[in-house]
């Protein structure tokens, strides 16, 4: 499994990532599932995908490919996100097809999701969901944020947290905790954690990335920081009236 | 959807449920998923139920009548709770292998999932998830909580707080907490709220039971000080150092 976070703030675009795949618990790996793309000064793209490994894979290598051998279509060409939207669903959509119909009585399952967001030009900055079946929506102001993957266990914390008015720096650390509380409850997620700031209008003339390790101490301080903090909300909470049976 | 919650702990066992239930969006109504059963002194068992309505009703339906009928095989006459789960188990995968067929290719579906809990003279205290294939599980030391229905919204918190030692007022809140999160964050589970305690050789000569409605004011004051403090919990985090891009 996955999860995978984008949020669309007043600043510009945060993304969060878990790295850990796995087919069966015998095949747990590492892979990023973070991609980007830029035309320093004219655009960047961030690509978070989760599902079938091995659809993910061909769709980012096809959008490499498109663009070596310069075809008509390509992620660079294309000037509005929403067509880019449409170009990763339809990759996806065709490594589906071509892969599905062999195992599908076997319970195979080619699927993929992908959030993808960045900016062109000054055109403002964007965020998509491409589902499975090729079609999209966009993070709006009045629901900031898109997940992928294993989603729930994150959700309340961006739920309560983020507006589009959040700060970036809060908004970043609202990723991590709401990575943390999946990591914690479900053992198909996990480091390495990679979280990506994309400020508007930088354009790829600065980047903030960062790339958390298994044995990273800011990870470990912030979830123990979090968890305590949380156990210490929870004992605060105004005593219930139970009486006792 | 439901979002039903089994929590076994020193004291004894507590039960946690909301009543929505929606067959689509036109067809929102509240039912009761908590069912008890009880003969004074001698046993106290919850039946807590996820899963289509129709066959969660002829399930608890068929038990009353088996009772009523005096049955062979009743709630009241089997004297382990495993065989209890067995029971429901067989009634659930009957009801759903009779109307199954009709409607499968309709994408309906007549899966039930149950939590069964409760104590049986002077055994310990035993907490049960029943599935939809009519097997059981059962929840432990290791694992003292067992979730139905929309179970990943209110699970961090379960995992951060629950222990087998865990004091009964203590499990009550944070059922209690686990419900509002996944209250807040999923428009299929909602009100009323029913809460239930059987404290450790009880077997119902004392009774503790909680019905919060839509308009508690205390289910209000509580959401409202768990999104304060974990809003605060969350500020308090130790400040990561995002270097301004």
């Amino acid at each position: 499994m996955t999860y995978c976070l984008g949020i669309k703030i007043d600043d510009g675009l945060v993304f969060c990532s878990d790295s850990r795949t796995n087919a069966g618990a015998d095949q747990v790996s590492a892979f990023s599932k973070a991609h980007q793309f830029s035309i320093p000064g004219e655009r960047h793209l961030v690509l978070l995908s989760a599902g079938n490994l091995a659809t993910t894979q061909a769709v980012v290598d096809t959008i490499h490919r498109d663009l070596r051998e310069d075809a008509k279509v390509t992620i660079n060409k294309l000037n509005y996100l929403a067509d880019i939207a449409d170009y990763v669903g339809q990759l996806s959509l065709q490594t589906q097809q071509k892969y599905a119909p062999t195992g599908e009585e076997a319970g195979f399952n080619a699927e993929a999701t992908f959030i993808l967001g960045g900016q062109i030009r000054h055109d403002d900055p964007e965020l998509y969901l491409v589902y499975p079946e090729g079609n999209h929506i966009r993070a709006s102001n009045q629901h900031p944020f898109l997940q992928i993957g294993e989603t729930k266990y994150g959700k309340p914390i961006l739920d309560r947290i983020i507006e589009h008015s959040t700060p970036w720096e809060t908004a970043m650390r609202c990723a991590l905790v709401s990575m943390d509380s999946t990591i914690r409850s479900n053992a198909t997620v996990g480091p390495p954690i990679e979280l990506i700031f994309l400020r508007r209008d930088a354009l790829n003339k600065t980047q903030v990335y960062y790339r958390y390790e298994q044995d990273s101490v800011y990870l470990m301080e912030l979830r123990e920081a979090w968890n305590e903090a949380v156990v210490a909300a929870f004992t605060s909470l105004p005593g219930p009236v139970f009486e006792d049976p």
